[in-house]
């Protein structure tokens, strides 16, 4: 089951890492528990739309920019596979 | 402040109101109540994951490209107002 909150969880991920930032720093910055974050990274919680913009703050990324790739993120997994049958052989 | 719930509730409202659908109707078919869905609808409570992908099954849309919409909505409202000073005057 494809999950907004996973793949956001994951976009904001990938942003910490690709900074070299520790979960605390961010968590700090964005005034939120380590806790929280790390679950919000993992898909474990829903981030209110508030603490989302405060991550991204804290991160220095859009979260217009997040939802673009979040959401090209969810259209590839919802393009169902296509499974050619070559009839002719 | 840009909030993530009220751009996905207007995406949603938006949807059904094209479809000609009442409140009531997709509610039952997404199998949350009246109420939660009007409260998501109006940005005024923040959708699980779960069930936000039953409201779109239950519009017979995808959460992909209620999401490409929802991105570019909130891009144009973060991108800064470009004021044009004419100093020739």
């Amino acid at each position: 089951m494809i999950l907004l909150r996973s793949h956001i969880g994951l976009a904001l991920r990938t942003s910490r890492i690709q900074q070299g930032r520790t979960l605390r720093d961010v968590a700090k910055s964005a005034r939120v528990s380590l806790g929280y974050l790390s679950e919000v990274e993992r898909g474990q919680k829903e981030a209110s739309s508030e603490l989302l913009n405060s991550i991204c703050s804290a991160l220095d990324i859009s979260l217009g920019e997040v939802l673009v790739n979040v959401s090209a993120q969810i259209k590839t997994h919802e393009t169902p596979t296509l499974i050619v049958v070559d009839d002719a052989a």
